[in-house]
Order: structure tokens, then sequence, then C-alpha cells
């Protein structure tokens, strides 16, 4: 048990909200598995994303005025860079999410390495330099933390061990990135992500909406991270910009919930670890 | 971002609702597993299609006053051919859908030709020369919407990256066909299919209705394309009649929801790309 | 479609309801997986039902004064012969439903044979000469309803492609056995059935209750069949006992619905079937 | 039918309520895929149980002062030493619960035997000497009870064939552990388990409740055994506790409910034995 103290809110703030998007488009249908390059209707499901999905949810942040983080791989940059533009004129935040969005084997280091890399310049490219990393679909190897620390992020978001920040120590025992965890109860593709090959259930909006506030009212009880993880392509569908509606209009409700970007509750902990 | 200018239904109508059925009937269960071509009973799941299912789904057809479009594979049309005459007597749109319903294999461009060629064949064993394509379970290789186009068809429909009609552009920078887009929410497939090797929730009536409402409020509200997709072996159930039911006495309340078939709704974006 | 005369009930009866068990027992967690014989926890979930289950489901059977059809795998029979006796004296039928649950493989017809007359014989063993079949996992192959006609069965219960009993026509264009169809959406093991390797959701009472509901509400409407498919290892788990009672007693309120056994629905159908 | 007389409990209570906590911690997700033992992030999910989850656990069965039984593994103790003082400190019985959570296999007699006797001695190395065993994911083999019969233990909790506890028969005739058995509809880890791999549909806190209270509710009603099977990992996070609060106050409102440990039920069985 961490009953320790943890970490405090700026500003007399009760929760921090982080309202954060897995951009992946096409490639979360081809990342583990390349047949599906060559279907382009399968390809067409993440093409749903930059198309239209990308849109509405930006525009549903401007109207609650919440900035947000955005976790791009390097091809979503790469084929569509007017939807970075538009993030970006937005105001918001745009971290690394791999190159190719293939998850992380502990048995492929180079690749591990590749995806890091090529991801960065597709950022750079974009003239941004990202302060966060998030891996695809929550994946790691024990290699993973050296990697972010070596190549300077401020922190790291995949971690399912906590609901307040915290900063890992890498094996050597240095200090390692800040962690802002997160967990699938609050992730739009563990409850709204549907293959036809798999057939998870569908559920409805009301039952979406019921599981997530009941997180974020616990949350911000104990004065924790809400860490909310969508994907324009799942968000952004016609019913389920509902749901995003609803959810945004329930937490907006609370005065003492701060909605911040990764790199703003990273710095915040920054902070609160340098007075304590 | 595709914020241009979309589509604009006739008549100042706000949305044009597709009601389509995939008249699947065996081959749903033996398409992907020719086992089962040996096991009566598995098959008889799809035989309830054309036994009792349709004559259903006809039946709350008329009596919504709704013209429908019905994708029939070749085998479908040769083993049932009564059910074609009942489908065409009642004036809905029938459309090609393979012939052994065959999911489309990037690496078998033979067999997807085949398929093609067929289907058509069987079509017009029945007097049918379809203008739309719909492929089994959303599948697609690189070559199919050429060979839509190849084989004169006015309208694909199995794209899910939009919820507007579009023209595709093909490889080659040549017009494509039409896509008329639709996605597993609005399918009776991805939310009442039951196999009983997979276990899938059975889910209620009032749960799916909640999913399709809310799909369709926001598709009317973007003005976008209502693309229903059903199957009479699955809404043609005893309990699936009352929500098919319960669903159109919903659509049918909003006047300004066109109801048409695929080829009207192909017929209407032409019309409108002319203009624009 | 299949719109002309279908059964007429006797007595004036809208509907008919076969209250039916597929009494596996232990057999539902080895018959496909035979290394779980030797987990005897694993088999323990089957366990429950000679144990516990078949005593709380006879008692409901007699407080809603209904027949049932039990079909029963000759391992059963073997194993819990007391359990057979109980069934009987209570006045209920005993069907096949083979020997080791074993599911019917067309590429396996001595298993297929042997399982058919090791069945028989256990049964006869327990004095009983069943009049109706019922194939493990609604299973069949080619030779399926042959064989029941040639032991002599005068119903087979596991077609899922009509609301009404109706007669096979065999491959030879013989006379074969009465269907009484059944389907999934009547069938505990599709909604409540749970292994913890495979993790189906474990949905409420009220939920799985309007499931039925709507199927029993439309298959009066329709005049149709009413065949429910329950296991007593599942219903007769505590919560589920309130849900089997509480659709008996909906079942229950309408006079106009005939509870029968197998034999008789089918003997009933003989009857119509002689005067049309 | 086992309709004979079962277990009386104590004091004229209706029924018992054992509070029972599987706390596997990271060996939740290494156990059967070792690959995750490089994957931290993974890991993870586990590592919530005793940062976090345990200490929100022992605080709700602080505020309904009930007394629980811990089964767990060897790895956990060793890992996390800090946490099994905790659980001590509170007065809650610690049991055995394999030792790396290893499902036991029937072909690895070796394996079986290793887990036990190391599971043992890292209890042992935390003071305790456990009266009860569960095995990971109620698996088990032909060996088993003899197993926890030798080892000294004097009740196993992991069949699931009957609601009141009993004594097991070993295969040599003689008197082997006493069971408690328990079932998945009272399991958090069948209910509320989130694998992304495999996504199982997240349900709301009021759905869970509803299949926990009926059957509660159907358990005392029949005087049975309410085993309730917990994950500090799955319960302790945020929105679950709710639940967990919610269910304990249903249950606490039963004055006629005996919460009790496992120990303290299996020697309730034990007087109830030699009494009858």
């Amino acid at each position: 048990m961490n009953e320790e103290t943890h970490m405090i809110w700026p500003d007399g703030k009760k929760c921090a909200v982080m309202v954060t998007f897995d951009f992946d488009a096409e490639s979360m249908w081809s990342s583990e598995d390349t047949t599906n390059l060559r279907k382009p209707s399968m390809l067409s499901q993440g093409g749903y994303g930059p198309r239209r999905g990308l849109g509405k949810a930006l525009e549903i942040l401007r109207d609650y005025e919440a900035p947000a983080s955005f976790y791009v791989p390097g091809t979503t940059a790469e084929n569509h860079p007017y939807a970075i533009e538009a993030i970006l004129k937005d105001g918001h935040e745009i971290g690394h999410h791999g190159h190719d969005h293939l998850w992380i084997n502990p048995d492929n280091p180079e690749e591990e390495i590749r995806e890091m890399d090529r991801g960065l310049e597709a950022l750079k490219a974009c003239g941004v330099v990202p302060t966060g990393y998030r891996a695809p679909a929550a994946t790691s190897s024990d290699m993973t933390l050296d990697l972010v620390k070596q190549r300077g992020f401020l922190y790291n978001s995949g971690f399912l061990d906590d609901v307040y920040p915290y900063r890992h120590t890498l094996k050597d025992g240095s200090k390692g990135p800040i962690e802002l965890p997160f967990h699938w109860n609050l992730d739009d593709s563990a409850i709204t992500y549907f293959d036809f090959n798999t057939q998870a259930a569908i559920l409805t909006n009301d039952h979406i909406f019921q599981v997530w506030k009941d997180e974020f009212d616990v949350l911000r009880d104990w004065s924790g991270l809400v860490n909310i993880t969508l994907h324009p392509q799942l968000i952004g569908r016609p019913s389920r910009t509902l749901l995003f509606r609803r959810f945004m209009e329930y937490m907006r409700s609370f005065d003492d919930a701060w909605f911040a970007t990764g790199t703003q509750v990273a710095q915040a902990y920054e902070a609160f670890e340098a007075n304590t």
C-alpha cells in the first residue's frame, strides 16, 4: 500500500482531468495484421478518424474549452498532415505514439527503437518535439522506460498501477520519467471498439456513461488523475459524440476539476515533487 | 477533416434512410467454414431467412411503406428463387453480394473475380441487373473497387469512413463508383448474431434500440446517410421483429427523413455531384 | 417463404410451450475436451446439476404444474440414476441426448452411431424408450436425420429454421421425423453459460427475462412453438431460479398457452398432419 | 439430488458470508504467459493490487466490520511483505493460493507439488500456517485433494457443485478436506476482469450489483454459503469500490447473515458434522 503523501493539485483543485486521444487512424487496423494494408474497407474504419471523427472531437473540445493531448503515430502525421495542423491550431498537445503503431515486443528491441525514432522524426517534420510518450496499446518491454528517458521525454503514460502521477525509478536506480497512469475503465477502445471478426458487444451510451461517471466520481473523491483515453475514429462516430458531450458536460460541472494536458500535469507533478 | 460541402438531400430532406438487407441465407454459415455444408442443423440457422424471416421483414416494410435494398448472394438466388420473386414483387432493389458469400481475400484474386461473375450470372437468371455491389462482411482487396467499376456498378456499399455518400477515386486517378458508407453501429449482425461456438452476449431489444436510435438521431442531425444493414435470418426472428418495427416507427416519425433504395441515393448523389 | 397453412394447436390453444432440459451434467465440460475428465473442480460445474440444480428445477415445474422434457446423455443416466428416477417420478418425458455428449462430427460417422446406440442402451437400462432425439449442442451431420428415423424416433429437436413443427423430408425423398425447432434466444446455455477461460458477460435476470419475454410474446402472437431449452446446472443456480420462476409465472398467465412435452407436441402435429 | 440434511449455521444464523480475496498481484498476468514478466505495463495491472487496491479493500472491510480470507500466492507474499502485514494487522485470514499462481495441470504433477510447497514456505516466512487452500483459477487435478489433505489443510475452496459446505471423500474412500464451494456468479474476476487482448464487456456497477444481489438473496433463502471471491486489483479500482461498498451495505442489512472467515466456516461445519 502506498498510503504516503500523494500528489496535491495546483490552485486547490480537487482532481486533474486529462482528455487524451490516441490518434491511430488506419494504423489501428494494420499494426498487428499487415494483411489489412491490402484491405481498404477494413482500413476505412480507421480512416473515419482523420476524415470525420477528429473534426467532431475538436468541436466538442472547443465547446467545453478543454485542452487535450493527442498521441499521434508517425504514420498518421505523415498521411494526414492537415489533421496535425488542425490539432495544433486549437492549441492541443501532441505526444508520441510510435510510428506504425506497432505493439512493443520484448523480443524485438530493434523494432522498438525504430518505432521510437521514426515516430520522433515524423512529428519533428510537423514542427513538434513531444514531451510525452504513450506506447501503442499500453505495451512495453523492460527497455521502454530507459528509452523514454534517453529520448528526453518528460513523462510516460501507459502504466495502470496507480491513480496519481508518480516518478519511475529505472533498473539502475536512477530517476526515470514521470508516469501519468491510466486505466481501461476510462478508455473508449476498451468499451466501444468493434471488430466484426471478434464481435464485442456494442454497448449503449447510457451504459458507458455510467461506467465512466462512477470512475470519475471516485477518482475525484480520491483527488486522483482522471486520464481519459479516446480515439477520434471511435468517439467521433455519430452516436458516440453524444456520449463524449454528456461526459464532458458532467465533468465540467465540477469547478474543482482541473482540465490539463499531459505536459501540464507532469509539470505540476515536478513542482509538487520539488516541494516534498 | 472533410469539412467541405457535403451531400445535400433532394426535396429539402434532412437525411436519407437506406433500409438494406444482406440476404445470405445458408451461405452466412458455410462461406467461411465449408464443413458446415455437411451440418444441416447449423445451416438451418440461415434457412430461417428464406423460410420465415424474409416474409416477416417484407411485411414490416409494407406496413411502413419503405423501399429496401436486398444484397443477394448468387446461391441464395439459385436455391430460393421464390424469395427473389417476393422481393421483386414488392418493388425492392436487388444488389450483388457475391456468389457463395466468400469473404474477399487479397491473396486470392481469381476467387474474387469468380465470386463477382458467378453472382452476376445468378442474378441475371432472375432477371436482375444489379446497380449496387456490397461485398460479404465488408471485405475488400486492392482490386475490389476497380472490379466494381469494370462490371458497371453505379455504387459500392462497404466502406466505413464517412457518413455521407462520396465518389471513390481509383488508384489510376480515375473516377470510381459512388460509395454509400455504412457502419456496424447500424448492422443487426454486429449486435444480434449468435454462434454457439463463440457465444456473443444476447442483448435486449431495448438495448439495441438505444444504440440504433442514438446513431440515427445524430446522423439526422448531421444530415447524413442512415445506412441500416439487416439480415432476414436475424431481424426476422420473433423477438427481433419487435425491434425492427419499433425502429421503423421511430424513424418514420420524422417527416424529413428520406427513405430510399441504394440506387436512389446514388442517383441523388450523381445529381448533387453534377451541380457542385 | 413458407406462408402456407401451419400447425394449429389442440383445443383452440394459441401456442405451445415445451419446457425442455438438456441434462448434460459433467459431460457438458468433458465432451469437447477430455482433459477435463482429470480436472474434478472443472467437472464440478456440471456436477451441480444432479447434486442441486435438478431438484430446484423439478420443484419449480411442480409449482407451475408444467410437464417437461429432459434430454439425457447416457453418461448422466449411468452416473446419476437417482436423478432419472426423480424425473420419471414427476411424470416428465426423457429423451435421447447422446452418450458422452459428443458433438456430432460429419467426419466421424462411426462415433455418431456409437453415441446414438450407447445412449439408447443407457436409457433402456433406466426403463426408458425415448421417442425424441436432441443432438448435443444442436450439432448434426448429413446422416443424422436418417439415423433418427432408423432408430424409430417420433421427433427430432435441433433445427433452427422455423417456429412451427414440421416433418423432415429425407434425402431419398421419404418422410423423416417430425422436427420441433428451437432457437438460442430461448436457451439458457446461450445466455448464462460461463467458462472462466472464455469469459462471457454474466447478464442480469432482468436482461434475460426481457430477451425471453419478447421471444415468447411474438411466438405466441404467431401461434408458434415456444421451445425453451434449459440445463439443471445453469437454470438451477441460486439466482437463476428466480429467472426461471419469473418466466414460468409470466407464461402461465396466458391461459391460451398449451404446456406440453415434446412427445405431446409431436403427436399433435401428427394429428394435424393427418387432417390436412 | 442432495436433499438430505444440510449444514445448519451457528447461533441461529440463516446463512454464512465469506468475503474472500485472491491476492494475485502481478502473478495474475504472468502465470499463464511468462512473456508478460518482461512487459512491465502489462504487469502493472496486477501491481495496482498491492499499491492501491488492497488499502481500499481493507478500509471497506473495516467500515463494515467484516472478517475476510485472503488467498495469497507465494510471490505476492515475497514481493509485497508489507501488504501481508497489513492484512494480518487487521485480523484477516491468510490462505494458500499457489506460489507463482500457476494453473494446476493434470499432466504436470511435479509442478503442482512444487507450487504447493513453495507457496507454503513463502507464507511460513510471513509467520503464516494456512488452514485453507484455494487453487489458482479454480483449477485442479486428480491429485489435488489428496495433496491438500497430506499438507494438513482443514479446508479447500475451489469446487462449484454445491451451495453448502461438504466434506470430500478421497479416491481411497477416506475422508478428505472440507469443501467451501464457490461460483463465478459471485466472483469479481468473472465479471470485471478486462484484458485488452480479449476485450470482455465492461459492465456497470448497477448491472453487477443486480447479479450479486440475486445470488445472495437466493443463497440466503436456501440457508447457503455466500462465498464471494474478490481481487484487490479489480474490486479496488476507483469505480468498483462503490460496488463493493454497496454490496457490503446490502448484505450487512441482514442481521441473520453470519460473516465469517473460511476457517470459521469450516470449523462450524466440523462441529455440525460431529453432531449429525
